[in-house]
């Protein structure tokens, strides 16, 4: 767990320097010079319920455990009021088993499942969707103000994406605060680890927002309104579909936001507009994000 | 199929303004002015290989057809020499099934394989890894005025990321011309396309590279092996185990095309400079790309 001086907010912030996440590569540039650059690690790692092999999932490999239990969690798979009896992560297997009390709901369900479609990651979507008509999302407001100071603190904080590049990173807000941020190479796995903590922790999620440096689709706004947080806002864009969920369910939905400008979406009664945006300052061109996409 | 007047080596280009794959939706902006903004459309889709339910992509909903068979080619699930005797797409079902002339070996596995596990997505990993083994890559060489010329091409072509952002974009080409740029919400659904038009029209993959504008992480550098292409480039970043799989299949792995730069981490050797980096002019300002991140 690493908490930096300069942004004590966090719980837990990004730790680029931390030797087993990125790797100094040697290459050749455009001018035929010889060019070492640093590159984020990418390892496969295998989460387990019980007995049962869930899914390979590729990860730069932090907190193993917080991306089991929290994709268990955002996939439905284990319910918030499972008792997990041991999360046991073994760096040579590159495996994370989860333990349960009993054998959990998913296990009997995919049991039936298998006999059929054999596909236990494909049944997964429709408890998701089905699991979305329960969300009772709180009215939370969001100022501007904390918009953009959360905006700035995340884009300033020591990461491997200033570091290395290619990497997204999620960030559990609270108020301006910034108070977990997680990244990862894997497409959803940043915020399935914040997911993780906030089980393991029993972190209440109605006064949070998520902040994320990825696209708005529907898997995101799912996986936000699933964890029961009612705001999430993003640097990057939308897709129509996750759009439209987000207003369905209630969920605040803020995109493109850089330096003054952002667009929002859904939810936008819920906005508080104390800041004029003429008194935010552009990016430094040094912290806008490029690159990182996939 | 599109073909644009202005870009005449497409077979496939995007088509940024066909109505089913982009939406216009009205949100308020930071100013508190509606803001009416086009974002793309992203579906899910059903895949079935004969039988068997194999997995529900997310997408923007362009050929459906090459998506599945790409799908299942990349993942090993439908070998090369295999007969295809139908691709039918339900539009209403958002399903597509792709059947071959007798039960495939990958059926054959899965039905042993679900007995212990039930998770059929979950053992193509390995499978992937296996098949690289069989890999061999021609020598091709790439001039770096091919390059920068594809770069530019691609970056000016009337896209979809042009008029909503937001998407990924993978592009197949042949010396200094793209011929197949194919468009994709979902992660490697655009490589995909590819692949499944590639194995529609019998396309012979030793003289081509791939240009992508996602990450070069090791599931794009395993499954541009895997297609037999001998050579991909990005404008994003390197995964470290990326890396490491396109020294072993001997892949061109060319990264961080921006304007006159880009760093070369694999396959050196086979690159001829033919090109003075100083001559390249920097990318206009409109067409670097941002905020397709995910």
């Amino acid at each position: 767990m690493t908490v930096t001086d300069e942004f004590p907010g966090y719980v837990i912030a990004p730790d680029p320097k931390a030797p087993r996440l990125t790797r100094k590569v040697t290459g050749v540039d455009h001018d035929g010079r010889p060019s070492e650059i640093s590159v984020v690690e990418e390892r496969p790692l295998t989460i387990f319920l019980n007995g049962q092999e869930i899914v390979t999932a590729m990860t730069i490999g932090d907190y193993p455990e917080y991306l089991a239990l929290g994709f268990l969690r955002n996939q439905g798979m284990l319910a918030a009021d499972e008792t997990v009896t041991g999360v046991d992560y073994d760096e040579d297997l590159e495996t994370v088993v989860v333990r349960t009390e009993g054998q959990t709901n998913y296990e009997e369900k995919l049991k039936k499942k298998t006999r059929t479609s054999g596909c236990a990651v494909g049944t997964v979507f429709g408890d998701m969707m089905e699991g979305l008509e329960r969300v009772a999302l709180p009215d939370l407001k969001v100022k501007t103000s904390d918009l953009y100071r959360l905006a700035s603190v995340i884009n300033r904080t020591p990461s491997l994406y200033l570091e290395a590049g290619a990497i997204h990173g999620t960030v559990l807000c609270q108020g301006a605060e910034p108070l977990v941020y997680m990244e990862d190479v894997g497409r959803h796995n940043a915020v399935d680890k914040i997911a993780g903590w906030m089980f393991s922790e029993s972190v209440s999620p109605g006064d949070k927002l998520l902040y994320t440096t990825g696209r708005l689709t529907s898997e995101m706004v799912i996986k936000t309104a699933l964890m029961g947080i009612p705001a999430l806002a993003s640097r990057s864009g939308f897709t129509a579909w996750g759009v439209e969920i987000a207003r369905d369910v209630g969920l605040t939905l803020i995109g493109r936001m850089r330096g003054k400008r952002f667009v929002c979406l859904s939810g936008e009664e819920r906005l508080v507009r104390d800041t004029d945006p003429d008194s935010v300052p552009e990016e430094n061109k040094k912290h806008r994000r490029k690159g990182a996409d996939t």
